[in-house]
C-alpha cells in the first residue's frame, strides 16, 4: 500500500473537519460526485479514476510533516492534530465501475463516513476523477474519429500537466482506446505498450538521413519507424527511407515512416504512392503533429492512407477543454440517529441538487442497446415487466414511460468498492477496463456518440425521487420566503 | 536530494540512446529548449521551471526496477543495462533566472553534454518547463487583469491534472502573482501561504445558515470568510452574514462574505451597499466561480466591489490553452574535436532553428525600461558605446539599429545553473522569484502586456547569428537539390 498524504487537500477541508471535530459534529453524511455537462460538446464520458483513487483514500495519511505542518499554522487544536495523526479514511464507497460511460447528473461515486471522514476526501476525489475521465473521454473520442484506420499511440508526456498528470493521462488514455504511450514510466507502472520512433536530433546527429536510418534498423531490424521530415519531406527524406526499406524487405523485415510536419493528408497519399512504387506495400504511415479529434475525422474523411497516429497535446492535456466541472455534493445527513435527505438549491435550476441516498439503473433491449439511465433512490425497488415512469432531471411536470415490453434488462452502476475504508475486490487489469469499456460504449446507438452535436442520452429521475427533489425544494423555499418576510 | 526515476522519459529517448551507446557515438552535443508562440494570444511568458527542475536533474537516476523493466521489453543490450545503473546526469545547464519573463524563439535552457546525457532529460525538461511556464503566465495575466484590485487565491487541486500537476501549478501561480493556495500539500511543500472559506456543505451540515456561520467565526474569529450563496445570495445568505457581521463587530472582529454563483458584479455592488448600510463597511467580499482574466478585467472596468479572487480552474490548468509548445532542438555537436553548429530546416520558415551556442541579452534604457533581446553566439562580446544592429529573425533582410545612446545597459539572461550535473548555486526563496519577477516585468512597457493584441516586443539575431544561420540554410538547401539532381 503506497502512503498518501492527506494534505492533499483543499484547506478548508481541514478547517471545516477541524469545526466539526470541536463541534462534536461526527453525524454520518452521504456525498455524490457528478459532473454537469459533457465534455468536448460531446455526448458521453467515459467514468475513469475510481481504481487509482480507491488505492490513494486506502493509503491515506497525515505523516510526522505533517502534523508538524499543521501545528506551525497555529489554528488547529491539539486535539484535532492528536486525531489526525491516527486518522486513516474509513467510509464506504459505491462508484460506477472504471471505463464505464457515464452521463450528465448522475451520482458518479457516493461516500458514505462521518461527516469529517467524508469531508477531508472531497479535494482528493475530485482531483482523480475528474481528470482521468477528462483524458479517458478525449481518447475515446480520438479512438472513435480513427473509425478502425490505425492505431493510436498517446505521446504526450512532453507536453502533459505535471509528472503525475503525465503518468494518470497515459492511463486514463489507454482505457479510452490508445495502444501504447510513449511514457517509459507509465509503461512499467501500468503496463501499458511503450512505443516511440526517432526524434530529428538523431537525424542530426549522422552526416546524412540515409546514415542515420540505416543504424536505427541495424539496432531495431523489426518494424523501425523512419523520421522522414527533418530536411525535405518528399525529397531527401523519403528517398532515403525507401533505400533503407528495399535493404530490409531483402532481409525480410519491414520499415515505417513517420511525418511529424506539413498537410498529412496531402504527404501520406504522395508518401503511399512512392512507397507502393518502390515496392514497399507493407511499410506503414505513423502521423503526429498536434492532432485533434477533428483533424483525425477530417483525415480519414479524406481518405489519408494512415496507419498508425501519434498523439500528445490534445490527448494528454483535453485540449481546449482541460477540466471536467466534477463536484461533489451533500446528499443526506444523520439527524437524531436517522438518515435525512438534503438539497442545496441554487438560483440556477439545473445546478439544484438531487437529495438522498441514490442508485442509477442502466436499462437495455433485447439486442443489449443502452436505452435510458434512471437516477433512483437507493431503496427502491426495480422490477422488471412493468412500465416504468422516467421523468426529466429539471423540469418536473415532463416524464415518459418506459414500457415494459420495450426493455428486457437493467442493471445497477453504483457497486461498493471499499467498506470501512478498505477495497472491496481487487483492481481488473488495464486491459481488461479497456475491453469491457469498448464492449459498454459499443451498447450506445451511434447517434450518442457522435463527435458534436450528438443526441441527448436520457437520464432520469424515479418517481420516488422526482417527488422528494418536488418536496424538498418547496420547503427550503418557502422558509427562506419566511426569512424574507420576518 | 529526491530521486526522480529516468524512466520519467519518452521511450524513443531510451533507444536513441541505447543506439548511441551500440554506436559509441558519445560527441558532446548542446540542446535548446526554446517555445514558439506565446500562449493567451498574449506578448510574453513568465518563465518558470527551472528550479523544480534542477532538482530532479540532480536526483535523476534508474533504480534496480527500472532496470528490470528495460531488460523485460527484450530490445536492449546488457552493457546498455548495466552503463544506466549508475547513469546520473552530468551535463552543463545554462537557464534563464526563474521568473524571468521571456519571449517566442529565445534559447531559455541550454543543455550541454554527451549525445546520450542530453538526449535522454529533453522529455523531463518539457515536461517541467512546458507546464510551469504556462501557469506562471496565466497567473501572471490574472494578475495584471486585477489591476491591483484584491488579491488572488489560487483554489485549483480539484480541477488541476494530477496531483503533482496540482502542487506545480501552486508554485508557478505564486511566482505569476497569486498571494495563497487551497492546496495545503503545496503549502507545505514550497511555503505557499494557504487559504479557503467554507463549504456549501458545511451550511448544509447545520439547521440555517446563521447556526452554520456562528459555528465557524468562534473558531475563526479572525476574518472569517462566510459563504452566503447556498440557498439565497440576497435573501437567507447576505441577512445572515450581517447578523454575524454585526456580533463579530461587537467584538472587535471582522468578516468577510464569498460569492461562488450568480452575476458577479450586480451582486457585489448590492452586497457592498447591504454591508455599509448595516454599518460593516470594513467587510470584505470574495467571488469565485469559474474565473478567466477576461472576467476579471470585465468585473473590474465595471468597479465591481472585490476584495479577493478565488481562482481555480483556468488558473491551474491554462483554461483554453492548456499547453506551452516548447520544444528542445540540437543545435551543436562535436565533430574532429570541435563543436560544429546545426540547424534543423524546416517547410516552414519560421521553424528553421537558429544555429550554434547561444547566449541572450535584454537590452534596457536609462530608466531600466526594457527595450528589445538580442540573439547572440555565446562567444561573441557584445559592449556598450557602439550601435548595435538587430536582425530580425526571419526575414533575413530586415533589421534595425539600436543606437549607442538609446541603450544604457544590457543583461546576459543565460547563466550557469549545474556544471557536471550539480546545481551551482542554491535555490531562491519563492518569495523572492515572485518578488524579482514581479520587478523585472515591471520594465516592460504595458503595451507588452496587453492581455490580446499586445505590442511585439522585439526578439533579434546578432549580425553573426543571422550570417551563420543563412549560410547553414543555404548549405543545407543546395545539399537537398544535389540529392534531388542525383
Amino acid at each position: 500500500m503506497t502512503e498518501t498524504s492527506a494534505l492533499i487537500t483543499d484547506f478548508y477541508e481541514l478547517t471545516m473537519m477541524h469545526g466539526y471535530y470541536l463541534e462534536h459534529h461526527d453525524a454520518r453524511a452521504v456525498f455524490d460526485m457528478f459532473y454537469r455537462t459533457n465534455p468536448f460538446q460531446g455526448g458521453y464520458t467515459i467514468f475513469t479514476g475510481i481504481e487509482e483513487l480507491i488505492d490513494k483514500l486506502e493509503g491515506l495519511s497525515f505523516s510526522r510533516e505533517d502534523i508538524e505542518y499543521l501545528d506551525s499554522l497555529g489554528i488547529f487544536d491539539k486535539g484535532f492534530l492528536e486525531y489526525l495523526r491516527t486518522y486513516r479514511f474509513h467510509g464506504d464507497v459505491y462508484a460506477f465501475d472504471e471505463g464505464t460511460p457515464a452521463f450528465p447528473g448522475e451520482p458518479l461515486i457516493r461516500v458514505e463516513s462521518d461527516l469529517m471522514d467524508a469531508q477531508l476526501v472531497e479535494t482528493l476525489i475530485l482531483n482523480s476523477v475528474n481528470f482521468e475521465t477528462l483524458i479517458a473521454t478525449k481518447a475515446s473520442r480520438m479512438t472513435l474519429a480513427t473509425k478502425g484506420h490505425g492505431n493510436i499511440m498517446e505521446f504526450g508526456l512532453r507536453r502533459a500537466q505535471g509528472e503525475n498528470g503525465a503518468h494518470s493521462a497515459s492511463r486514463a488514455s489507454f482505457i479510452g482506446g490508445t495502444k501504447s504511450t510513449s511514457n517509459t514510466f507509465a509503461g512499467k507502472k501500468f503496463g501499458i505498450p511503450v512505443a516511440g520512433t526517432m526524434a530529428h536530433s538523431w537525424i542530426m546527429s549522422y552526416g546524412s538521413e540515409e546514415e542515420a536510418f540505416r543504424k536505427f534498423v541495424e539496432i531495431y531490424p523489426d518494424n523501425g519507424i523512419l523520421l522522414i521530415d527533418t530536411y525535405d519531406t518528399l525529397g531527401s527524406g523519403i528517398e532515403a527511407a525507401i533505400k533503407i526499406g528495399l535493404e530490409q524487405k531483402a532481409k525480410g523485415k519491414r520499415i515505417g515512416v513517420r511525418i511529424d510536419s506539413g498537410d498529412l493528408s496531402y504527404l501520406t497519399k504522395e508518401i503511399r504512392s512512392r512507397l507502393d512504387e518502390a515496392g514497399l506495400e507493407d511499410a506503414t504511415i505513423c502521423v503526429s503533429n498536434d492532432l485533434t479529434e477533428e483533424i483525425i475525422k477530417s483525415l480519414v474523411s479524406d481518405g489519408a492512407p494512415i496507419d498508425s497516429w501519434g498523439i500528445g497535446t490534445h490527448l494528454v492535456t483535453g485540449g481546449s477543454q482541460a477540466s471536467l466541472n466534477g463536484v461533489y455534493k451533500l446528499s443526506a445527513k444523520e439527524e437524531n440517529g436517522t438518515m435525512v435527505p438534503c438539497l442545496k438549491v441554487s438560483n440556477s435550476y439545473e445546478k439544484t441538487t438531487n437529495p438522498g441516498i441514490k442508485q442509477v439503473y442502466r436499462f437495455f433491449d433485447k439486442q443489449g442497446g443502452a436505452l435510458a439511465d434512471l437516477i433512483t433512490l437507493d431503496e427502491e425497488k426495480i422490477e422488471t415487466g412493468h412500465n416504468i415512469t422516467f421523468h426529466h432531471p429539471f423540469s418536473t411536470a415532463d416524464f415518459f414511460i418506459m414500457k415494459k415490453d420495450r426493455y428486457s434488462s437493467f442493471t445497477p452502476l453504483l457497486t461498493k468498492k471499499m467498506e470501512n475504508g478498505r477495497r472491496v475486490s481487487p483492481s481488473p487489469s488495464l486491459s481488461e477496463i479497456q475491453r469491457t469499456s469498448a464492449e459498454k460504449l459499443a451498447a450506445f446507438d451511434k447517434s450518442y456518440k457522435r463527435l458534436i452535436n450528438p443526441h441527448i442520452y436520457k437520464v432520469s429521475l424515479s418517481e420516488n425521487l422526482r417527488n422528494l427533489k418536488t418536496e424538498l425544494l418547496v420547503k427550503t423555499r418557502a422558509k427562506e420566503s419566511e426569512v424574507k418576510n420576518s
